[in-house]
């Protein structure tokens, strides 16, 4: 049976993967970053992650009819954790069925977060003064919203707002919209705007910045709102946050520049979202933002010098709040900005948005949530106890120093298998352009399986390889006078000439994974667990959503745990972003995270040497 | 014995007042605004009013013996509650017998409030990161001022403070000086400058404003800064707070000019302060206010509109901070400046500064403070409760509507006693150019023990008043076809005509006197007591501390209360503005005060003009 890599498209998004025959659905739409529910772990007794088949169904199983019954799977209600990916498809994913959306900001059952915005709106009747209430305006306003009146002491709105108070009270009151933070005053508006509430959260990634607008007013609605990213404006400064802190620390203004095109990208997010959701600026009363630590500094205007250089310190790992407009935002006026904190200088909020949305510093089993990147970050622990590291991988697994690598976009090879002859899937269908860090992963996983790369990485001779499937042994050339492998021949190629995998391309593999996974190996001796024993790895971020896990355990890069416990949980660094902006309590949850997380330097163990110098050969055939 | 005045000078201010013979010195310290401890009431029981007479001394008595001592009394030692004036004085008053300062500010037995300011300065080494402590800057920094360390949680540091620390902890470490406000840190500087820590205090009133400059490094010497005062130069713009909120009114631009106008006279007194100190203005580290409800409202920025018209509420009553820098002051960038809350529309911070200060909400017996003026406040009360109120007396003792009246400055007929003549004392000495209040209350007092006015406030016929002494018969002449008294003739006149008391005059003192004692009295009702029952009434402001108490009551000015228990406080307000600087909690008081006073509306009682109306003849000839 020849295998084959099918297109699975997901509704209403139209977000697409391109999977393998035989993935499982969840693991399909896990690829195309939409996570959906699994409480019983892909046993299909919950019966929770329910899909509809646009297409044509394939037949049920017994756990379909079970839990959906016979009209529903008539009308082509499949069970994703149990349905197997056999042709292209349109699924259609109802909101119940996915993971963070409803865990996050739902509350009930298995929700992780309560509904319970930082922010909300109350109409009030400020009744006007007379000679028998001569209660100054603020007064009489804190009463109305009911925060104790006179009872309630200390001047808990802002300056601005009571300078604006007496006009639009006499202008337009006596009734009037309140926005309150807590019990602070926020805003004061005339006539009744309750219905008027939204938040905006941001993911500044080196690479690409996510905004998420949120409808604070409805718990309903809050998590559809449109969600828009952009390509840092600041890789136009260098690729990676060391050579942004270079370019700052080279140009007396440099710091001001990277932050002002950061905000400017912000800004162009934002009015994305506004035409998107039909909104005005001013209905944003509220920002949530994480990125790693020299992001943030550079967003909040403070020098990331420290980040660059050993001891590799943050200046701040606080959570910041201060008035969005302060920062450049182009929002209501009285918002705020919560920015959230960080855990190390090379370990920022994105890791704790990550920790927040993921769960694992909530539930009593120890799991690890992992983000692969040029500097993937490893988190270990449950409640009780976390510990996180940061590994310079590298950028291999961006595509960068790797012969034919790119980044995963349009003409990348991203799924490899090798049966007969070698297979390809490419990002956009048609013919490849390169390589990215998926297709390198599955490239050098499925070549180890065949032999056609041994244990030390050594490309095998073409001459000698004669117990290679013929078509592989035919695909070893020589390239710079060292074999090689062609993965699509000028045939399969937009350029017209061949892809190959070098031999350099494996070492630089090598090195990365090596360096994932001795983090991952420290951090858990660390901890005082042996890896195959936690409950759950979480593989977050688009690295995470898109590599296959048997492929990264055969090459080591993640250890040997059982490949269904391997878990994608999708850019999880935006969704603890939204869930900061959606529950309050998170935010503290997020200060408790930050503060207690202990963080390891691998620069600083004498184990790490070791772990990275075992990691770098490949493991033995199974 | 004819009586005569006799000026006595306080050192070291250099002030002087002009007293009549026999007064007790205490009384005259009081009259030049500077208030002595008098613990025992005046009694000579306690001994701590003990002065220095720089000229020649009158004998001693027991209680200077028993409490001073042989040799202090040799040196001219006297308690000043028991010497009476008889000559020209220089009179030494030492810090200890003072009663403010000593009771506001020291620690220790009958001090009011400890010092305990809202900052404080300390010397801290930040550790230099190394591979084992990579904590963050600001959670080195944190850790090294000991408020916990990693412990501490939130974000307790301003941004600005943030952006600088990288540079300052690399090119100025390890030590660094730390501005705290409680566990806040508002400052950061290199080196060590605990020795330079400065406050100002605010006392911004509608005619005059003061500031007091506080050395808050060194409790000994807090007290003895210099203090700056100035006219406040929004009198261009209106005498009173209702012209200046026509101005305001009428003009678009209006608040801002008026307040710009008050911010640059408060940066023009700290200059004066600075220059006095020796100091440099980014020393000063925090500022506080107190002042009339519209003022507040105009130095904030906060239209004071709904203040001047029915029901006349105002826009703020708590208690602000901000930025010294967003208010305009020019001083230290990372100042803080707090204005004290106000409690109701026309009774505002000032008065809240007069409470704090007069300790009237400390204590369990019964008192009133009062201060006396175009709009006289009036507050009455204990620990337990406080009632307060405003009284529209109009300007008469201000001089204003008063054929010769003037301000209380140097020419004004301050003192007036009728012997076999009418004997006046005028400020400054010499002749004289008008009257004041302080001489408009003797002058009507005197008269009215003489008989020249009688109960309804005529003046006597001079054809009629046989019975009066020769020199005021022949005092009481025709103005404009009604009786008036010559109080000074052309040859004690520097214009060189007479100075009159007119019928109309008096006629205005009934109707301010009559508005400030119903004021009292629906205060007295309100809370429940009769005024003579109540422990002390405390004089407060500059009025306050020229006026005769014997006059203030024989005119129905003041209830008919014992004149020992009628005692000047002095510039209470701005004492209160001081307390709040030198003392946190005193703060929190004032938040109290501001919340829990009692406010009366004078026009809302139906007893008020009952009050008033019957308080507008003069008592009966005692």
């Amino acid at each position: 049976m020849g295998r084959e890599t099918f297109r699975v498209t997901f509704q209403p998004e139209g977000r697409s993967a391109f999977v393998l025959r035989g993935t499982k659905l969840v693991e399909a739409a896990g690829q195309a970053g939409i996570i959906l529910n699994q409480p019983c772990g892909g046993e299909g007794t919950c019966g929770k992650c329910r899909v509809e088949v646009l297409d044509k169904a394939p037949p049920p199983g017994a756990p379909d009819r079970k839990h959906l019954g016979a009209p529903l799977v008539a009308q082509g209600w499949r069970l994703a954790c149990q349905m197997a990916v056999q042709s292209d498809l349109v699924i259609s994913v109802p909101q119940e069925t996915r993971f963070f959306e409803q865990r996050i900001l739902t509350e009930g059952e298995g929700a992780r977060y309560p509904f319970q915005p930082n922010l909300r709106k109350k109409l009030v009747r400020v009744p006007p003064p007379t000679v028998q209430d001569q209660r100054s305006d603020l007064d009489r306003l804190t009463a109305a919203v009911g925060t104790g009146g006179r009872a309630a002491e200390g001047f808990d709105a802002d300056l601005r707002l009571v300078r604006a108070l007496p006009g639009l009270l006499r202008e337009h009151g006596p009734e009037v919209t309140v926005v309150l933070a807590g019990d602070r005053i926020r805003a004061v508006e005339p006539g009744d705007t309750t219905d008027r509430l939204w938040g905006v959260a941001f993911d500044i990634g080196t690479t690409t910045i996510v905004g998420s607008l949120m409808n604070l007013a409805d718990p309903a609605r809050a998590d559809f709102g449109p969600v828009a990213g952009r390509t840092n404006p600041q890789v136009h400064f260098g690729d990676d946050v060391v050579s942004r802190v270079s370019y700052i620390e080279k140009n007396a203004d440099g710091l001001e520049r990277l932050r002002s095109r950061l905000v400017a990208c912000l800004n162009e997010i934002i009015g994305e979202l506004c035409a998107s959701a039909g909104i005005e600026r001013e209905a944003i009363y509220e920002a949530t933002a994480v990125g790693n630590t020299t992001m943030s500094h550079i967003f909040l205007g403070v020098d990331p010098g420290p980040i660059a250089h050993a001891p590799y310190v943050a200046v701040l790992r606080q959570a910041v709040d201060l008035e969005a407009g302060d920062a450049g935002l182009e929002i209501n006026p009285n918002a705020n900005l919560h920015v959230l904190p960080n855990i190390a200088g090379f370990v920022g909020s994105d890791t704790v948005g990550v920790i927040l949305a993921s769960g694992i510093a909530r539930e009593e089993r120890v799991q690890f949530a992992i983000d692969i990147g040029t500097n993937g970050e490893v988190v270990l622990g449950n409640r009780d106890r976390l510990v996180a590291c940061s590994c310079a991988a590298g950028p291999a697994f961006e595509g960068a120093r790797i012969r034919y690598g790119m980044r995963a976009t349009d003409g990348a090879i991203s799924k490899l298998v090798v049966n007969e002859a070698i297979e390809v899937a490419v990002i956009g269908g048609g013919k490849a352009t390169g390589i990215c860090g998926s297709g390198l992963i599955d490239a050098v996983a499925e070549l180890l399986n065949v032999g056609a790369i041994d244990e030390t990485g050594r490309i095998a001779d073409p001459a000698a390889a004669r117990s290679l499937p013929d078509a592989v042994r035919r695909a070893v050339v020589d390239f710079e006078g060292q074999p090689a492998v062609v993965l699509a021949d000028g045939e399969q190629s937009r350029a017209g000439g061949p892809i190959l995998l070098t031999q350099r391309d494996v070492r630089e593999v090598q090195l990365a994974k090596a360096a994932m996974r001795a983090g991952i190996e420290v951090v858990a001796d660390e901890f005082g667990v042996e890896p195959p024993q936690v409950h759950r790895m979480l593989l977050a971020g688009a690295f995470g959503n898109f590599v296959r896990r048997s492929s990264a355990k055969r090459i080591g890069l993640l250890p040997p745990i059982s490949t269904d416990r391997i878990e994608f949980i999708g850019n999880a660094a935006a969704a603890g972003a939204k869930a900061a902006l959606a529950c309050r309590d998170c935010r503290h949850e997020a200060d408790r995270i930050s503060r207690q997380t202990e963080y390891v330097e691998l620069a600083n163990r004498p184990d790490f040497q070791a772990r990275y110098m075992e990691a770098i050969a490949f493991p033995p055939h199974p």
